[in-house]
């Protein structure tokens, strides 16, 4: 079976609903698309949900690669709760849509997994690129796969990670051009976001770290460099996936590609102090009267 | 008078000397030259000493303006000493060289300032660009104006800064090329030192902010920028100094350009702990295997 990327599923009738309406349609198992561009500035997560016998591995692994797995969330053992993350999230039923994997292999997608439910799964919540995506273009950054509504291209490289027991392999990082006249303001805003990838691990010439052919990405779409832009990489949450297919555990369910956990918190967690920019920054980002 | 630049200055014989013995040469005037390259990883600062009717409105200039103006130390009123930084700091007498300036205008520079002090004058310590080019350069990064001996090339731009009083002025950057591959070293070195200047503020274009042309800069060394570089803009120092131009006090004693205070503490100040860098960012900085 090979998942589906769905991007090009329509939520118009969600956009701009608040938190609560868009979790009982997808509680409801009324919505199994992507959760891009719903829920403005709410924190959305990756979801990996593994057996207990794995979870302490995983979790090491996310804490030792914080950069491509930013734990934003660990539930108990069996609890399908996540109440870090909101009071009513019941993890069984709200994401749009699940991936189940066996051996590191996706077998089957499903709009819920209340019949698999086991007391000794462990849900982990991982902060997503969405989170800064949104916060560059609110600055008036462009991105390229969000203007043409495709997936922003995603490659292996040949930076490893570090290795906890059966969890491993290289990084996987996600590629936007970024003007060269908007790279500052990229990098501070993505400072903000420790949570959600953080600052950009790589710019520039993609053979540096093992990128072959920057037309030839290994998920997502071609996204075309033009004169005047560098490409920009981003460690990536598939680096979680990628080290998933490494570990090959008996069973492992995760979120469907950008079909994401809509949390209660905001896109800034425990940051809101340190929102505000100071006043070069504001104006740098902003343009107007420079 | 004009003031020197004593960049040139031998300062051969105290190259890997200790602390102490730096200081004492200064201290007893046998030094009176810059302080780049003296006790690496140590914290040096540029000084700006007020008397107190001025130094209110110039701390509160400091603290709203701080990427230009980062504050890391500051005296009780007619103390000469700085605590925070060293316990044996005599302010009067530890900076090799001293530029005198009476409403607004440089009128002399001295080795020492112990016959000139005042019972209200108060002493700022303001972090400095040396701070974060040595953390640059031992991460491989290269730095022209270093590798040829001249002066950093600086601007004035049209961002303007947060007035305080008679304090306020356009902010001043320095300019930097930097290969697009080193970009993503350069912000995340950077982000470590809040305290000297942090990540640019601006990367590209000179003209975006006010700078009409690269090749003539208003202090220091015009820099060629080659093919596969970007010019990139970090906030500097001598906005103080175009700050206090503005403001014209009776009075303002400051360091000769180049000529800082060394203190006792690293580099990194209250950041020991972060200091560690991520696997991925160690592994890219440092190139090698990749």
């Amino acid at each position: 079976m090979h998942s589906v990327i769905i991007s090009e599923t329509d939520h118009s009738d969600l956009l701009d609903k608040p938190i609560g309406i868009v979790r009982q349609a997808i509680r409801n198992n009324h919505y199994q698309g992507h959760t891009a561009g719903l829920c403005k500035s709410v924190l959305q997560c990756n979801i990996v949900i593994l057996p207990q016998t794995e979870a302490s591995d995983f979790q090491t692994f996310c804490q030792q690669n914080k950069q491509a797995c930013p734990l934003v969330g660990v539930s108990e053992p069996g609890n399908p709760g996540l109440t870090a993350l909101g009071d009513d999230i019941d993890i069984r039923s709200d994401l749009p849509l699940y991936t189940i994997f066996r051996h590191g292999e996706p077998v089957a997608q499903f709009a819920d997994i209340r019949d698999m439910w086991r007391d000794d799964f462990v849900t982990f919540a991982l902060g997503c690129s969405f989170t800064f995506e949104t916060a560059l273009m609110l600055a008036g950054v462009p991105l390229r796969h969000i203007e043409r509504n495709t997936t922003v291209p995603m490659y292996r490289t040949n930076i490893q990670t570090r290795p906890v027991g059966r969890f491993g392999g290289s990084f996987v990082v996600s590629m936007r051009p970024v003007r060269i006249e908007d790279l500052a303001s990229v990098f501070r805003i993505c400072e903000q976001y420790p949570h959600a990838h953080g600052m950009p691990l790589h710019t520039g010439d993609p053979g540096k770290i093992g990128i072959p052919d920057i037309s030839l990405p290994d998920w997502g779409d071609a996204t075309r460099i033009f004169e005047g832009e560098v490409p920009v990489f981003w460690a990536c949450g598939v680096t979680s996936q990628v080290a998933i297919e490494k570990a090959r555990p008996d069973l492992c369910i995760t979120h469907a590609p950008g079909a994401m956990l809509i949390t209660d918190i905001d896109d800034l967690m425990n940051k809101h102090e340190e929102r505000a920019v100071p006043p070069v920054f504001e104006k740098h980002v902003h343009g107007g009267e420079m």
